[in-house]
């Protein structure tokens, strides 16, 4: 076994986190072992920490980048050295319907998550990316493109793939009409990643306050989501909202928003909502939802974004202040993704 | 004023019609005035004549066929004699972002509706088809192709293109698996539609009792929806699934037979529904709604449904016996859709 230091919550479900020492397994054949150079703090972390997403002390982190220090003996394409990046799964069935389509995250025996899952060989619980190493399939680990930056380049593997999905999906390109509600971890890749495939992009926000922080990111503008009359303007608008706003809300506005068959995807709240029919019906409108995201479309995502000089806005901070980072999180005061750096850890 | 006879609802919300004189417009420069032939008795017309939409007596009907009588002076492409077809939508703005997209049923303005609406002209209320007489602009009759029955074609024009439209969105065609939940008077006719595109059409239905009619309107199979080992086997299966249920039902089993980027489109239930966001995450699912449709799509479906020789499966009865249609209709004994025959109101 392979001990490494790492950070876990504890069971009674508050924020702080303490150093402890885990293990991650000897490598089998087609795994690589990867030093964690960054790792990006999803709000998800923050929910599982706090027991919304399940109970029990966890290493959370599913969206880091790092250096490959070894390679199992079948393992083809790593070499130790090697920048690479991983995000929220790290294994699935691959012979399922959803694994031969390339979108493992939705295996239909159950994606093996990078933690709070438990790894389909040995049944062991996975423990994630705050920590120093980790160990996984070689065939979910991503080579991390030079032109990335490691640290700026980790919230693409959760946040980034989250908002590449449904873009790719509605075929969003040059002339189509993106809205992004709520500008957060999620939200400000939306933005960039939209505006980069040539879409028309407008930031839905309820205020103005964000309006030049929206244009920096790539947004052509920002319409302020609680004015009537700037709704009522954008009435049938937009081909796909990218909604990432992660408090209940109501869907009304968002889908009047939406075009002629235009698509509105939630992503990020995850719980039952009540959605009037009829605002589908007028316009023949979509709701659409998903998370994160398979193989084939991950590695194309890293591609895109080291040909368009995308990442995240990041705040880097040494791994030991994950508290902060975690509690500042909580209260929205991030601009737009912390990322751990873990060689604090050595 | 053109006075016409019509079967109208009472103000007290029972389904008992009487026979009354109402008045048809003199005919303006772009009017037709069309005897109506016969009118299918839509689920709608129920609602309506009970109260669900709308109070207040109203002459029903909004799928009729019949024989045009008059043009105006500035109507082109129809003379007398000429068989047309009337569907739920007999006006609209023709300016708007909807209208141009040739769905006027979602006219931004309001289209008009053929009844229980109001003419944009002179305010006056539209009446209905089960009249003999309907006066509406030539804009929005259709031809009537000659190898259509002018009986079994009238619910083509509710029920049918209300089937067409998502079927044609979804791009339904050989290769793609459709679903069809509820085989009533929209979900037959979504049989035949799609079975007509070349999908590979199943039944979704409580039992098996249906399964030979099924096969008989172009079904491929019947799945027993009760049936948990049936509905689990089909996980992830149908490219579009046509829900024509018109009672409350739960979402979830419908969403996870929805494939990958599939949609399930609910046509039946039009009021507030709960979904459950993770049903639509897993499999980046689509819910989606429509309702009837537009001129291009109308005139199409016209077409398709000549060449292809589809019409709906009805019990035609003389209009003096519309309450028992209608009594019939809501206790769901008919195969599968009523339409009246006009001409007893001569």
């Amino acid at each position: 076994m392979r001990p490494t230091p790492a950070w876990q919550s504890t069971d009674d479900g508050t924020a702080a986190l303490r150093r402890v020492t885990i293990e991650r397994r000897d490598l089998r054949p087609d795994d690589l072992a990867v030093r964690v150079d960054y790792c990006g703090v999803c709000h998800s972390d923050l929910h599982r920490i706090s027991g919304t997403f399940g109970a029990g002390a966890v290493v959370p982190g599913h969206e880091f980048t790092g250096t490959v220090t070894a390679a199992g003996t079948a393992v083809t394409g790593f070499a130790p050295g090697d920048r690479v990046a991983v995000g929220t799964v790290v294994d699935s069935c691959g012979a399922c319907a959803m694994c031969e389509a390339g979108q493992e995250n939705y295996c239909y025996e159950g994606a093996t998550t990078t933690y709070g899952g438990t790894d389909r060989h040995d049944g062991t619980p996975t423990q994630g990316g705050y920590s120093r190493e980790y160990v996984l399939r070689a065939a979910f680990a991503y080579p991390l493109p030079a032109a990335l930056d490691p640290a700026a380049a980790a919230p693409l593997m959760c946040a980034g793939i989250t908002m590449w999905e449904p873009l790719r999906a509605a075929g969003i390109g040059p002339g189509s009409q993106v809205a992004v509600a709520g500008m957060g971890g999620l939200g400000h890749l939306g933005v960039k990643l939209a505006a980069a495939l040539g879409a028309h992009v407008t930031v839905l926000s309820r205020s103005a306050d964000k309006a030049a922080d929206a244009r920096k990111l790539g947004a052509a503008e920002l319409l302020v989501s609680t004015d009537e009359e700037q709704v009522r303007r954008a009435r049938g608008r937009f081909d796909l909202i990218l909604d990432t706003i992660s408090a209940p809300h109501d869907l009304s506005p968002l889908l009047g928003m939406a075009a002629l068959d235009g698509t509105l995807s939630l992503l990020g709240y995850p719980l039952d909502t009540t959605v009037r029919i009829m605002d589908l019906t007028y316009g023949r409108k979509k709701l659409s939802s998903s998370g994160t995201g398979g193989r084939r479309r991950t590695a194309e995502l890293l591609e895109f974004c080291a040909e368009h000089g995308i990442a995240a806005d990041v705040e880097t901070l040494p791994s030991g202040r994950v508290d902060e980072a975690l509690a500042r999180l909580g209260r929205g005061d991030v601009r737009y993704r912390f990322v751990l750096d873990l060689s604090d850890l050595d």
